[in-house]
């Protein structure tokens, strides 16, 4: 097999690309890496297998690559994959580019911070989170959502770039869907269209999508017994 | 002219893209938005121009873009520009990706942290910066640093991927270059390899590169008269 495949199901990025493989049909070896048991921060790791240290990332004959769009994009140039989910045509390919470079600082940073502050933190700390410092993420992390329901699901469309699904709606779909690890829904917070739209996601990847879920689901029981039950 | 480019200098991915513009040799029309007079927040702007209200962006024959990276892939498409600056090259393409990819949260998001922590909102709030928060965001700006030259610059070659510049370095330059207006000087903070590269993409960007620093420089003093001689 000359692609190997480093993840952990418990990264965002990490599901998003799995997911994308196994739609596309590209043949991988998985290599799942413990994030939580640190098996990636060893010096052996860096030497061995990649020195960023963070998943996820390929080997693919001997050429190393890291970055879930990186890895992505790459791919999709040398297998024969569906045409929507990275297109070729330059205005779709762009408009797929443009919320993949907004994910990052637009949606994710907000997305992570919120889960570290009040669930990920406190769980390894033992401490009890500060209110004020969940509530300081929780409305930076509305107004990211808010973003990207106007900028990206406003128009009369399925997609992010129109009807069809792509790795711009994977990429972002596991980014928020994993925010019921801290029990944040977001139909509750009152972004209709975003639930609307992952429900479509969902169906389009199923089962793998909830195949990698399952670990997702498991945090969500960790953080009632560990965090949520002293708040 | 088909090609309207909207910026203002005083954004670091607005200036790597005019540089690309300019070196690349692609004909377009300047549209320069003023961003401290906040002109792209007003609702006419949003309508009219860009609902991202955020720049740079472009207006190509009707089709509008924004984010620095999605331009620039997308008029690398359409215009025949030097193969270095995006190659075509499956696995020179995947490293300049791989490094525009990490650029977000490895590097951009703690260089702006801290202009806007140490200078940006005591400036405009009038209050003088909390020493804690400054060296906060500067011990992560300088870990961010180090992580950029041992995973981009450590290797025996001149730039992030190889001997040629690519906008992977330009995007770098432009962003780390401007930790100037704060006056954090990279070689005093012991990074050495940065500052020769950095120098190298100067010297391959002559003039245009030095054309946009002028607004950085100015912005220099303003740190100096309004900031500094507090601290």
């Amino acid at each position: 097999m000359s692609l190997k495949y480093f993840f952990d199901p418990l990264s965002q990025p990490s599901r998003a690309v799995y997911i994308f493989l196994k739609i596309a049909n590209i043949p991988f070896e998985p290599c799942p890496v413990k994030i939580v048991a640190g098996e990636h921060r060893t010096e052996e790791f860096k030497e061995k297998y990649s020195k960023f240290q963070r998943l996820p990332f390929i080997h693919h004959n001997g050429f190393r690559l890291n970055e879930s769009v990186a890895i992505v994009r790459y791919l999709s140039k040398l297998y024969k994959i569906p045409g929507n989910w990275y297109p070729n045509d330059s205005k779709a390919q762009a408009e797929v580019d443009e919320y993949l470079e907004w994910h990052h600082l637009g949606l994710r940073y907000h997305c992570y911070t919120h889960i570290w502050t009040s669930f990920l933190i406190p769980m390894m700390t033992g401490r009890t989170p500060s209110e004020k410092a969940i509530q300081k993420t929780k409305k930076n992390l509305s107004k990211a959502l808010k973003d990207f329901e106007r900028l990206f699901l406003s128009e009369n469309k399925k997609y992010i770039v129109g009807d069809q699904i792509s790795f711009a709606d994977l990429q972002a779909a596991c980014e928020i869907d994993q925010l019921k690890m801290v029990h944040y829904d977001v139909q509750e917070e009152t972004f209709p269209k975003i639930k609307i739209w992952i429900e479509n996601v969902k169906k389009e990847c199923y089962p793998h999508y909830q195949e990698l879920q399952r670990e997702v689901d498991e945090l969500a029981d960790v953080y009632q017994q560990t965090v949520k039950s002293k708040l």
